[in-house]
């Protein structure tokens, strides 16, 4: 506390993300990173923008990414113009900027009560009223849940951290049932077993679809997510960026995620190699008695029922490799393993073996 | 206007930055960039981490950073630890932060009425009171128009679009008579001739000192800003801006700020040439009959008394060379010219002589 600080500042619980560790040699499932690099192209197009125009500032509006999206969408069916693009800093920037321009409203939004854990972070910032609304027994968001009055619905597809997917059924039911609040899907896992509601932006207008080039683009290091919805929306964003920060994109995170949408070939393989070592991640999980969450994300959220969770994650840092547990309730058994190398995922099977069977 | 923006989204005004022409042959002197490029070593160190480990998060703190700032302004003279430094997104990202968790008090904050144009815009996003103190008539900020009741203080120096210096021991004033409010000195510019405020950190808890690698460093296409001040000032930004975004800072930022901070020949060789540039224009500028406000910046700003100033800035656009206008009361006969390099600034000479000597 210090005299100086706005009010708002003594009342934030701020983010709490997943550990960065310093030291090298460690076996990393604790930030669901891609274990796979970006594509060479991707490196290549910024070693070459690597030069004296570094001195200019960037193009604030990121133009060139928006086409690149809009031409990414579009060549997939579903046609989307350079004005329903927005582009931030990470989707975490994004998500920010949408709690604030299109979130805060005079009644409280919903979202579920196991799910990123950021949302109740912004809403602190924002000061906007939120309801959680409980996952049913089996994790899984109800649509008849979300018929109630609202000031916006925000949630996960695939959820985090359990990994399940709502069906894009499902997901129209919610858009239905709420015209004139915003719904917010954020897919930040979508492109490794999901639907993606990107279809679905020309039918409803209060449709907002965040994605990030964190995971399935290995490009967590270079800090760029998008949101694709309604014009209308779009501009509600667009004012409060540049009310804030007119060139959050650096010209080579700009580069970089034109070169990414270009190479389909290795985004598609990469994304498929981590979804053939998931489904066999699942299934030695099972083997060795662990509930596995089905998962449509690059992580799997798994609990043990004669292991304690925490005990469990402790067991495996001491064998260098570091997962995630949530000492929160209903998920306290559970631990969030992200995806790793087939090698990566072997080292973590060998290290439960010796775990869970007592010499 | 939309159905779904947040009430707030209604009120702004968003900032309007320099105008990043798409086309090339244009010699650029309105955005204040640095006309050389960023060291060589910065581009190395880019290029050699430009690998498969983009695909990791950053590390949310920055604390390379951090450590390489603390080091720079120690062996300076000041001794600046880790806590006393906040990194963001650039300058303007810092900026809005120190807005959210500094300066929104219950008082009004006091700013001069000629500064930089995004302080208002804050001031709209998170429904900050201001009041502007005006500028003496040749331009000056007068510490003791700031000897009121306030809710803070925020000034650049160099002074934007003026380019006029504040001595330290006006800003020491400043500081000493508004002990219980936050004195944020704003120094985009201060390393083309100023007396950084960064030696007086550790007398002052309520003073932060923001500076930026856009313009001194030739980095503005990486965006890199930062604040120097009290450990407790740096916690208020800090719990903001992690309920924010956590990883503002992408991975090659990083590695690129670093390197510009080892680099202290180049940086000091590019600032001294920018410098002989500065006032050999502003003495050839003078010499057309051009008032040119002493400049410590690297741009002047200038009027000419039998010449219209916005017609002047479309003269030199037609010879491909585009300079700041405001049309602004006050400034609205003013051009802001950013010093570009030896040859920029001579093309612009010849230019001005063919517009102001008509045949």
């Amino acid at each position: 506390m210090s005299q100086f600080w706005s009010s708002i500042v003594n009342t934030l619980t701020p983010y709490v993300p997943g550990e960065q560790p310093k030291i090298s040699n460690l076996i990393k499932l604790n930030t669901n990173e891609n274990p796979y690099g970006p594509s060479p192209k991707v490196l290549e197009a910024i070693k070459a923008h690597t030069d004296e125009s570094l001195r200019l500032y960037p193009d604030p509006n990121a133009d060139e990414i928006k086409d690149a999206i809009s031409a990414y969408f579009t060549a997939k069916g579903t046609p989307v113009q350079r004005d329903q693009v927005f582009v931030g800093n990470g989707s975490d920037e994004v998500l920010a900027h949408t709690f604030q321009a299109l979130l805060k409203q005079d009644e409280p939004i919903l979202f579920p009560d196991i799910s990123y854990s950021f949302y109740p972070v912004y809403c602190g910032l924002y000061q906007v009223e939120y309801k959680n609304i409980p996952l049913t027994d089996t994790f899984e968001i109800n649509p008849k849940d979300y018929r109630q009055s609202n000031g916006g619905i925000i949630f996960p597809n695939p959820n985090a951290p359990t990994g399940r997917l709502l069906a894009l059924e499902a997901v129209e039911d919610i858009l239905k049932n709420n015209s004139k609040s915003v719904v917010v899907v954020d897919e930040a896992y979508i492109d490794f077993g999901g639907q993606s509601a990107v279809s679905l932006v020309n039918q409803y207008n209060n449709l907002l679809v965040i994605q990030t080039l964190s995971k399935s683009r290995s490009l967590a290091g270079i800090r760029l997510g998008y949101a694709i919805g309604h014009p209308a929306l779009i501009e509600g964003l667009e004012r409060v960026k540049n009310s804030f920060n007119s060139y959050p994109i650096d010209k080579l995170a700009i580069k970089a995620t034109v070169a990414s949408f270009a190479d389909e070939v290795y985004f598609e393989q990469t994304c498929a190699r981590i979804v053939r070592s998931r489904d066999l991640l699942s299934e030695q999980l099972t083997a060795f008695g662990f509930e596995v969450i089905p998962s449509s994300a690059n992580f799997v959220f798994a609990k043990h029922p004669e292991h304690n969770a925490e005990a469990l994650a402790l067991a495996l840092r001491d064998r260098s490799i570091i997962v995630r547990y949530f000492n929160k309730p209903n998920i306290d058994q559970h631990l969030r393993i992200s995806i790793g190398t087939e090698d990566e995922c072997q080292a973590l099977i060998q290290a439960l073996r010796e775990i869970l069977t007592p010499s």
